[in-house]
């Protein structure tokens, strides 16, 4: 029953001084912090789509999950999280249960990352399982990276190994929140993107955005053991490479920064002042478009891949 | 296709200067106001529950619905609205023409009422229609109306003539936002809530949240037209009584304030000073619960009923 579970939900909420008003009225009211701009995007997760509810994938890891996804736009943004809503679609037959498994999950990473749950919104319904979390960040004025910065010259670095995340990591995504914040105070990023949708699609995005081409080094793409590990299946057609250009739900970064800042950046992680594997794989150049660098030299226009909605007319 | 979509929408997303980074980018950055507090809530409507996408209800409706009830929730606290997000999960055959249809109901509320969209996620999959709204109001430190402050001795008082909504007004919601506003720059409102699910089952809430009892005047409650046609239907078993106590969607609200203040409230709506209709119905008591007082001076308890989402084990 509803108001039972939103008993239970209200009664497993942590107090937080960041609430004027906490969850359990219309609406809750927030003390924004002093001085800083309010960073705000909603993201959806559906079952069939992002997620199967069955052996490998919990309730829990759903809850994680979509958190996990909007809190990594807000890293993108080096936004400092603060809160988050979530709003689902619950299936009448189970719902409780699962219900409870998705708060669980969400608010594990929540206390990870210091966001207070704000507001929610418990439906339930003939149809599979849905969640909507909209994440709400904080950054100084004026210091917010975007997407559209990328400046022909900049150096592109990318965090983390990339590909394969199907194998399990797309239900365990850490978000790179802490460390874009840490990133962004010392160094000057001029463009930053979440690589959801595959390293290709979103390095076309940050491109188109910025009005610049970018040159990716094959090479130099670091590849994920999961990739590997995928190609290697009797069933799979693409090479490791592939699968790190083009899977998508790999929750790493790319950014754009002028190339002694970029320098500067490797170095730091070199020594451990960054905690995170960053990788230089590529340049921003005039024109549009991506193009791909092979070993030996040789190059050719790289067709953006990866996972996009679609409709059927 | 999504990208033709999303820019589409981007494209038609009027400028803003409360938006230091626009939508487009991972997340939008905001500037709150100076001095206020920020007002948060979602709703989530699904196609089978809280609408059927057939030739009485459009895509258009849908939208402009999906931003109505939670407006409505930020005209409970007496929030001015400032900025919404919406994420939707679109059927994959035809989803191109809802998706558009819904933006532009959207849109047309979000305008009346100085609401700037800041963000979206756009996806498609196999299931019916469902839509994810999140608005974010401002209001002063410590002036948000609270479902938790009646006191023993305020009077009741609700706007609108309630009941029968299903028969259109459901569709066209008329969230109260500036004239909660107004009356809260003007009159001491000891508590708020809208009216979602039903005066019964929503005045409960109240006074559950306030620790005391409802005593609610029968022949004093605002009948809408609605309720009576309603009610006049052969296949309705309710008298219109019951369509206002238990109908819901009226999207009205139900104040709770001292009698000296409510008495200034009525003299201000009845000499046109607030432009609403507001009707006196109860009073707020010590103990718990709802108690119905009938025309003749009989009383009894009142069991608060209303719409609930249910789960099946």
């Amino acid at each position: 029953m509803e108001t039972e579970f939103v008993d239970w939900l209200l009664a497993n909420i942590p107090a937080d001084a960041r609430l004027e008003v906490p969850p359990g009225d219309d609406a809750a009211v927030l003390r924004p912090p002093a001085m800083r701009r309010t960073v705000v995007t909603v993201d959806m997760l559906t079952e069939g789509v992002d997620f199967i509810l069955d052996s490998n994938c919990s309730p829990h890891a759903v809850g994680r999950k979509a958190l996990a996804v909007s809190l990594s736009d807000l890293a993108a943004m080096a936004a400092r999280p603060e809160a988050a809503l979530v709003a689902v679609a619950l299936p009448r037959k189970g719902g409780d249960a699962i219900g409870r498994g998705l708060f669980q999950g969400f608010m594990e990473l929540a206390t990870e990352h210091g966001v207070t749950l704000a507001g929610g919104d418990t439906n339930t319904w003939d149809g599979p399982l849905v969640v909507s979390v909209t994440v709400i960040g904080s950054v100084l004025p004026g210091r917010a990276w975007r997407r559209d910065g990328a400046q022909p010259g900049d150096h592109l670095l990318v965090t983390g190994p990339l590909g394969g995340s199907l194998l399990g990591r797309h239900l365990a995504v850490s978000p790179r929140c802490r460390e874009a914040v840490s990133i962004a105070e010392k160094f000057s990023v001029h463009a930053a993107i979440d690589l959801s949708d595959g390293l290709s699609l979103d390095m076309a995005r940050m491109m188109r955005a910025s009005g610049t081409r970018g040159v990716l080094h094959l090479a130099d793409i670091p590849i994920h053991a999961d990739a590997i590990r995928m190609s290697r299946s009797a069933s799979d057609t693409q090479s490791p490479l592939e699968h790190a250009l083009t899977d998508g739900e790999d929750f790493e970064l790319l950014l754009a920064l002028p190339p002694s800042e970029a320098q500067n950046l490797l170095a730091a992680t070199q020594n451990g002042c960054v905690d995170l594997q960053i990788t230089m794989i590529g340049t921003v150049e005039t024109g549009s478009g991506l193009t791909a660098i092979h070993a030996d030299g040789a190059c050719h226009p790289l067709e953006p891949k990866g996972f996009l909605h679609a409709f059927e007319s």
